[in-house]
């Protein structure tokens, strides 16, 4: 049994601030543009002034990517194009600031952070402070955690949220890393809405004809092991999600607890976001979407939680990318709204100052 | 007569490097990703480093927004939702930094030059360096242009290209300003591509019904009187385009033979690159698409130059801002493409080396 306390978590969302988001809309429409000219920007806009509770909303300048790195055991049958030894590679070259991500958040003045929740290999002290386990268990055959495995990897994404908040982050993106996590997040999502194996299945990192066999068949008794766990959030991340989407769910959750804004990313993210918002509907309003990728299950979970991803570029990469290609138009919204001039300041008469520039 | 001399701008433009372009693809291949997994990203990657001649390419380091602002005969008729006098209101936002575009480029580091072109007003002299004339004609009803207007507007586009160009910008925008400016651009794509008014015609800045169908029916007079004339890209100008149309043209034709990359922004300059595109086919190699704006026209003029925007965000101000907003992405592009690191440095041995970060 769990010894997460669900009902403490549900109580403890809070929303966002109405009020600060109906004078966003009030001062969006006082703005020098025709009214609504703005597109989405202007709800992106709104969204931020509710999650901050102020109008206009303040610039985005503690932006962290926190990439959640684990191992999976049902990677060791075949479901991805690349060997499980390519998950602590990957957290090397974020480390050396050359993966995807790093080079991202650079250009974006973020900052990102990877932490090692489950990869099976022993890393450097600085990464392992929450690490629960090597390698989950392979979902197909086995639970990828123990009862207290699940537990104690929620509780670790809850204290990294924690950490983040508590660091100033005004705005945070999950990352994931690892060999095997698309099929996991897959298995989550399809669990969490009472899918079938080929609703839910993608090509994740590119598998050929024989590795999506493969990984078909490991979802299909992924998700026979998974039935009748649909209600009990805690039980799906022990049964067919891993250290990793755990930590990641407890970090969504936790987010929304200390009513700090989210940019989710791809299938995984987005599985986990499903997976939260079973413990809390009210943290789904902490949520944007930054980018659609091509992963069926992430499509089905976004439609699912009511989201819309702001762009749609084909990216498959996983670490936080997605997000943060997204992140300049949450800036561009912010900025819009913070520095545009009001109507009242044209001067519409039909003489001009020519003087007035 | 038009004195413009067709050919000879036609063989002026140059291409792309090629061999820039498959070495970036080639390099892309080679970065710490599963192949293919950065989308879109990849394919603009590939496309800057083409025009630069330059693998990897360069940081855009000098954007510059060029807004072409200039009135149209027709917005007397009722065809927009605002009077014409707002026209010089938004120059002189655009002179405050206030406008959506001044946000927008100031938020990504760019910069924005508002040239009067053909506004209906006495406007201050260092805008007005490339005036034409005040307003166009109504085109409904009467040529936009004389031959002459139409010559030295596309030339005075041209000279504004070079001026860009020798100050060092490596990448330009197009930015459109002026009430009744969808309408033409509407005219202009309608004739080019021999489509009737119902197929082009938008809502512009929002129009009610009643503006609607008098926009239809001058689209519908403008489309007869350019009737015959969609392969003299120079008369289609003169006669239901307009003096900053023209010179918006001119600068897409001199942005090509300057070898500098364009992102095309809305309904606008993508009617402009149609244009643009009758004196020159290769010339088309240097644009990108940043926004799908919410008018028709647009889409059938990104269609006929097989170009498919980064951003579909809904967004229909004009003034450059879909183009801005969409300029992140290149940024991410070109960095990812110089800042990645190389599968060949990835360590891909079973044993790792835990001091390796």
């Amino acid at each position: 049994m769990s010894t997460i306390d669900v009902t403490a978590l549900r109580e403890a969302v809070g929303l966002r601030d109405v009020a600060a988001a109906d004078a966003a809309r009030a001062r969006l429409d006082s703005l020098v543009k025709p009214l609504g000219s703005l597109g989405r920007l202007e709800l992106v806009a709104a969204w931020l002034a509710g999650a901050q509770g102020s109008c206009p909303p303040r610039p985005l300048e503690r932006v962290r990517v926190v990439v959640f790195a684990g191992d999976h055991g049902v990677a060791a049958h075949g479901v991805s194009a690349y060997p499980a030894e390519v998950t602590t590679a990957m957290v090397h070259s974020i480390g050396a600031g050359e993966a995807g991500i790093s080079v991202l958040a650079r250009c974006n003045g973020a900052t990102v952070r990877v932490v090692d929740i489950g990869v099976d290999a022993d890393l450097p002290i600085d990464l392992t402070g929450h690490k629960v386990r090597r390698g989950s268990g392979s979902i197909d055959r086995e639970n990828a955690l123990t009862s207290v495995e699940a537990d104690t990897a929620f509780t670790a994404g809850r204290s990294i949220a924690d950490e983040e908040v508590d660091g100033g982050a005004d705005l945070l993106v999950p990352g994931d890393l690892g060999i095997g996590n698309t099929t996991v997040a897959a298995a989550l999502a399809g669990a969490a809405l009472g899918l079938g194996a080929l609703d839910v299945i993608g090509t994740g990192t590119g598998v050929d004809d024989q590795a999506w066999a493969r990984k078909a068949a490991a979802l299909r008794d992924a998700l026979f092991r998974a039935r009748g766990l649909d209600s009990d959030p805690i039980a799906l991340l022990r049964t067919v999600g891993s250290a990793d989407t755990a930590a990641m769910t407890g970090f969504l959750v936790q987010a929304a607890i200390r009513r700090t804004p989210v940019l989710l990313d791809g299938v995984v993210s987005t599985a986990c976001a499903l997976i939260a918002r079973k413990i809390s509907e009210d943290a789904a309003q902490w949520w944007l979407a930054g980018h659609r990728s091509t992963e069926p299950a992430q499509h089905l979970a976004l439609d699912a939680l009511g989201l819309e991803p702001l762009l749609d570029l084909g990216m498959r990469l996983g670490e936080g990318t997605g997000a943060m290609t997204a992140l300049p138009l949450l800036r561009a919204a912010q900025a819009l709204l913070a520095e545009m001039g009001t109507l009242d300041s044209l001067q519409l008469t039909p003489q001009v100052d020519t003087d007035a520039t």
